[in-house]
């Protein structure tokens, strides 16, 4: 029985024999594998389409020019999601190596570096999409309380493009959610102890 | 062994015999209580702290009147706050019954219930602060290139009232962190198989 270590040395992990339990391992890791191919993929399109939207208005005969760096969240933005690309492409690189092996055999140091690198990535990239989403409605709203003007009425074009990066680093968030959870199965199912057991309710 | 359910009924829990596994156990559900209450007292006051302030300037002869509808992130702040000390008060009574009846029994269904809800609180609260910490920095250092001036300068009193709140939230939220790893450890550790056990590298 191993739990929170006790008798058990840090690199200490389970076999599983059956065929079954190989075959559903095997699954989560092809689930898992797909899913950082999306964040890589849907990271790098967020980043590019914020980074690289500009868009230039002549008011009153003075040129002015939108760009990312004008809202601190779309930095923000453009940040988390080229670290989450960048980190899901050495992920992905684990997986196929793992796969390619067949091995379902899983460290406990490596377990407890993928869950911590996957929870800060998943916080990251909601607190980023949260607060470009915030700024994004300022933009496209306004706040007429507050003298905060509707920037969407004079840079159609630039608003439409951070929006499409927005939506884009909405789903790299959702997929990066549900990559911590499988993480944290990874990590924590090689703290059961089930010798023995028994039923119980709620 | 039990792996994702195999062989064994979503009611089925382990027991853990050894005094020390339940002396460790105890500890962990003496941490949760204690960030359940923290939760609970904190999501309360950085609700209250931002649902409470206003301030009334006169402008031109014309009263102004700041309060947290103005901007909608407060807004989700004020509801995420209240949502989260509700649900912890829930959770708080939850630990303390299974505390009194001194059990280190778990049932799947429940460990599920309480990981799903820690994961969607943990979440939310980190997407509140971060949208709200969005807008009092715009509201705190204004943004010149976009016209949205600094409103810090004319509601000083409202501006660190919500500052204070934000504080309060952002301590929530990473308790709420902190408990969601808590709740995943709890319910992934009952999907354990740990009859044998081999050593392995990173």
């Amino acid at each position: 029985m191993s739990y929170l270590g006790v008798g058990v040395s840090p690199g200490t992990v389970p076999v599983y024999h059956s065929t079954n339990l190989k075959a559903l391992d095997r699954r989560v890791r092809i689930v898992e594998l797909v899913l950082r191919c999306v964040i890589l993929g849907l990271g790098l399109l967020a980043a590019v389409l914020v980074a690289t939207d500009t868009q230039v208005k002549e008011i009153f005969s003075i040129q002015k020019k939108a760009k990312f760096t004008d809202m601190e969240a779309l930095v923000f933005l453009v940040i988390a999601n080229a670290l989450v690309a960048g980190y899901s492409s050495i992920q992905a690189l684990r997986c196929v190596l793992s796969m390619v092996r067949g091995s379902v055999l899983f460290s406990k140091p490596l377990a407890w570096v993928i869950f911590s690198g996957d929870q800060v990535m998943a916080y990251m990239t909601v607190a980023a999409v949260a607060a470009a989403a915030q700024s994004a409605a300022i933009a496209k709203l306004g706040q007429p309380e507050l003298q905060w003007i509707k920037i969407c009425n004079i840079y159609g074009k630039f608003c439409n493009q951070v929006g499409e990066g927005i939506a884009s680093a909405l789903v790299v968030s959702i997929s990066m959610v549900v990559l911590s959870c499988i993480s944290a199965f990874s990590l924590f199912r090689l703290y059961g102890g089930t010798n023995k057991t028994k039923s119980a309710g709620w």
